[in-house]
């Protein structure tokens, strides 16, 4: 199983007035995440759209929230891609501040057709390429 | 088990280049409805740091995207609290349009001591109200 | 003139760690009045798209911030049309809470063809309404 | 006058249904790079608060919108501190895509008593520091 880790700094519109990131902000981290893992693999959304005619959305969304980030922390927020097939995968994701796991989240995420918004079959290299050691 | 519910309109600020509402944001939308909720118990959240020394973090979070909400959507979001014991209780929500479910939600609330942010036993008249058919 | 007010309230998502209510979601704010007073007089953004062509877009704003809202508040946030001509108008919005006001923003917006994203004249029945008083 | 810039990537949540960057998110962008040069001369904003009992507040704000971003863009954000004196300064700010600049800005920020949120005048050793070139 891959994994790839992208580096996300805590700013203030992050934070709230409990002094701490705001909840649905750490879903926000784990989304760039998938895109710069995307984007690493040679995708990114914009060419997805045009030339596959494909769309990645959530469908499901489990997220333990275990310590707070704070304004100035940096994150490494990972993501893992696990049981690629159909039209679905399942992202891994953890945000971590040093040794410290803050969050830990299951996503899945549905491949759909951009035009009909319909279920898409994920196509077979970019299938072999999210089950590929990173 | 009582239950509220908030209307909530879609602006530009809540939609994303795909055309719907961006998946994060339905955790704003549950939110805005717990406030609510809580404020029609006659609770406010700066009135509950300030007075009882107390304050509602999210633990944990599970949501069902089932279809998407639009610009311009009017959307109801429901809350019912559940399981009020100790210093925690879950809501059980949904953002639906009209008939449609578009989302639901179970989300897990941990109170703590709003200074030492250690866990606070829910105290007694507030966990009557949650329990309370409103 | 004619004018037109939204009642806003603050929420967690809203605040930043400085307690407050974050500069830019002012904007947000501004952006919900200015769509619930379109509705108002008859229009939706996405009726608009479909059926006129024509999308707005903020193309300058000029916002002095006075006092702070905090989490709980109830603003009201207002909007009054001025100088429509062409295919462009100017915004003159307030956020008040109670007698204060917190924040002053002036607020240009151009109407573009919604395909081509250029210019495109406020069509004559849209400009009386936002010529007329409300 | 010294300057620095900072590179930000356009994901989903930057965007709306319009296709390209929510306008009020360029606001986000300049703020990320006033706290990335601040860090770059030696100041975050907790110890600022703890150490120095100073908080920076935007106070006033022009923003020019040129050309839009879209999805999946690479943008630079630039701030340069002028008319450092007293409790105030303000920044100029640019976001660029390559060689098209798509918005600019003036942010006048207030230097405030983190505790009292009254006007504090900058200490010397920073003011000294943000009229230094970088």
């Amino acid at each position: 199983m891959s994994e790839f880790c992208l580096s996300v700094r805590v700013y203030y519109e992050d934070t709230d007035a409990g002094g701490l990131v705001y909840h649905s902000n750490y879903l926000k981290y784990m989304e760039r995440a998938r895109s710069e893992y995307l984007r690493e693999l040679g995708y990114t959304h914009l060419l997805l759209a045009q030339q596959e005619k494909l769309v990645f959305v959530v469908s499901q969304i489990n997220i333990d929230y275990k310590k707070p980030a704070r304004l100035d922390d940096t994150l490494a927020v990972s993501v893992a891609f696990d049981n690629v097939q159909g039209a679905s995968l399942t992202c891994l994701q953890t945000v971590r501040r040093d040794a410290d796991i803050l969050c830990i989240g299951t996503v899945r995420i549905a491949c759909l057709d951009s035009d009909t918004h319909t279920p898409k079959k994920i196509p077979s290299p970019m299938k072999a390429k999210f089950n590929h050691d990173y």
